[in-house]
């Protein structure tokens, strides 16, 4: 078996063997598959696909090319909570210090920024101090010691995705549902949890544009991780605007604080309870008032004890004025009175990485305090000369570059209804509507 | 614009811009657009295709992409003529010399064997100090002096189909209409010549298959070339069996020898007067009878004007006997009696690819001697135990390991008929069926 021969395989359509299959992802691990042949193997892949068979095959043998979390030392089943990306998306900061307050052990690997899409990682680390690279006894040990723990992956794990990964970047190869569901669901299979809860973002913010796309995507998620013997749960969520109100990674983790204090923008915290609440079960842990945890200060109790149990300042929670803050906010003004109907969250993520809270290749810098706050979501109505969002930034002329975009962002129009946050559920009995 | 761009546009099945070629083509060739790009691009072509006017375009940037002879200087209209490879095809060592000797310039640049096909200058070199390097003015002025110069393509000719075609062998790319005209009449405009002449192969030794398939390139060859301002006719010939007898280097150096003396097989000698009278007419020489030239010997005395004017040893013309031989032949023997049915031509190539008459990789060395001579064509009768083709080889292991392949690429049956090898002849005016 030669690469050649996976690569005329794919092209001509037909489906691979296990071997096969294995055979590439030993390839991309260990560097003897050249990256041009990588490369052409992912684009005949985007345009031809893979069966369940294939892809189901193609992420077990990712998750196992390198370095495995055991977190069988830890008591209770662990649960994993992922979200495909998007703009905005604090969640994850606000529910697992929740869910860890209600006595649920959360053992949470995270990513980084790239492209337009946020990155817990770097969210954190706008926290004073805060350290996400742990040595994996260290992060277990937290764990066991207060229920929670949020790191980066080691640099040993999952080196087939990180392969593949910096490829599809590169070729065009990235919106392929079999390419991302092995490649999340490689991922969370190799961080060791016992069961899964997935948040795929469709819109503009997201790299899926259509409700019936992420469908189809969480049911792939859904499907891998039930064939890995891992109850996995998967919510479709809106992201055609920013979810919550700020972008950018000090904003986002004070809005994060403010949430877990109970004065956040109610769709994360409705979000936050939602997915909370599935954590609970597919945890085994007996359902309580998760909203009690936040009224009662628990859950934010809980985040300071995790930022302080990983170096960081966990006076930011009482105190976020402690947290990096850009020199300069303008505001962007309504141009006319009426109803938000739109708030583009692409084109707010793009302004937002203009002003440096993003980063197009995995080693640039971030600006932690950029960013944009909206003061107006679709719905809300607004008067003509009032604020839609504040833009936070280093300097004037930087505030001056991005203005117009951001202002091009929002539609104001007659009449505009709030946008339904949580679309889908879908679990391996099937798919089940929302609209809330 | 990005090679990124480009390829999302290609994958999303979209036509190039012409500066979006131009763009490509030259990060090919500079090695600016990295290797994994160029692959994930290349698949998308196979995959999605071309417009004509995207492939001209490719076409011309790639023909200006490196060093473009001018070949100005050699009086008259200079006729190029190139096969799209096969196997035991020496017919240009056949119709060069017939032609020049009738008085059209050659101004002839070849290629070397690769995979199961031979090359032009591997066969040169198998005679005794054949220098197939010539500097450019060198080769330029023998076509003055004597008419006839065959020669390898310099190392700064079309650098961005050097890029690619080495890509497309690695990527299973090779077959698709666009990437295979583009590189073949890219190469014949950088060349020079006024006219070209294409023998395009169809059948199990050429790298397409049915004659479909072979009169939709040879369309594609013959549209790039008019609208590039070259004459260009091309014909579509079979390719199911070897071409003549011989396949191998020295082997069919000395067939073609034969075949200027006027006594070579008998559908090789059609096919190069075939060939020779459309060099005539695209040359605007006037016609004579090509047959004489071979009967009265003066086809066969300018075959020994080139080897003589490139370092080569002009006796092999008169004394085939000094080319390299093959210490060792052993007979291949008919099963049963009755007619050959076929004489599969890719199954002869890698038996003598085995031999080691043939490479995998370019730079890689070959036996110059060693071949296979087919005692037996297509619809030829044969009685049980009498010789179906013979195996040169450097040994009796390597003729021994060969020597099942070689019988079960023949089919002995009940009756056959020889294969017509004269299939269609295209030019811009439309396709003409031929059979003969």
């Amino acid at each position: 078996m030669t690469a050649l021969d996976l690569i005329r395989e794919k092209r001509d359509g037909l489906a691979h063997t296990d071997d096969g299959i294995r055979f590439l992802v030993n390839g991309a691990s260990n560097g003897t598959i050249p990256d041009y042949q990588l490369a052409a193997w992912l684009m005949a892949v985007r345009l031809r696909g893979m069966t369940d068979a294939e892809t189901t095959t193609l992420t077990l043998a990712m998750a196992a090319s390198g370095r495995q979390l055991d977190l069988s030392s830890i008591a209770g089943r662990k649960v994993d909570k992922h979200s495909t990306g998007g703009v905005g998306d604090k969640a994850t900061l606000v529910v697992a210090p929740l869910v860890a307050a209600a006595g649920v052990r959360v053992a949470k690997l995270s990513g980084r920024a790239l492209g337009h899409s946020g990155g817990t990682l770097d969210k954190l680390e706008a926290i004073p101090g805060f350290q996400v690279d742990l040595p994996v006894d260290r992060f277990i040990e937290q764990v066991r010691r207060i229920g929670i723990a949020i790191a980066g992956q080691t640099a040993d794990m999952v080196p087939a995705d990180k392969a593949l990964y910096a490829l599809r970047d590169a070729t065009a190869t990235v919106d392929s549902v079999p390419l991302i569901a092995s490649s999340v669901m490689s991922k969370k299979l190799a961080a060791g949890a016992d069961a899964i809860l997935l948040d795929v973002k469709a819109g503009r913010g997201a790299f899926i544009g259509t409700v019936e796309e992420a469908e189809a995507l969480a049911q792939a998620l859904v499907t891998l991780g039930t064939k890995a013997d891992r109850e996995t749960v998967a919510y479709v969520t809106d992201m055609e605007q920013p979810l919550g109100r700020a972008v950018g990674n000090a904003l986002e983790v004070k809005e994060a604080i403010d949430t877990l204090a109970g004065r956040g923008p109610v769709e994360l915290e409705t979000l936050s309870l939602r997915l909370g609440a599935e954590m609970l079960r597919l945890a085994g842990v007996r359902a309580v008032d998760l909203h009690g945890y936040l009224a009662d200060g628990s859950a934010l109790r809980k985040f300071a004890e995790l930022i302080e149990a990983q170096g960081g300042d966990p006076r930011v929670t009482d105190d976020p004025g402690r947290l990096p803050t850009a020199p300069l906010q303008r505001f962007v003004l309504a141009p006319i009175t009426g109803y938000v109907a739109s708030a583009d969250a692409l084109e707010i993520a793009l302004a937002g990485k203009a002003l440096g809270a993003g980063r197009d290749r995995k080693d640039a810098a971030i600006d932690l305090a950029v960013g944009i706050v909206l003061q107006k979501k679709v719905g809300d109505r607004v008067t003509a000369g009032e604020p839609l969002a504040t833009i936070h930034a280093r300097a004037a002329a930087e505030a001056a570059n991005v203005a117009d975009r951001v202002a091009a962002a929002f539609t104001v129009g007659g009449s505009a209804a709030p946008r339904a946050l949580l679309l889908r559920r879908v679990t391996a009995s099937g798919v089940e509507r929302l609209d809330a």
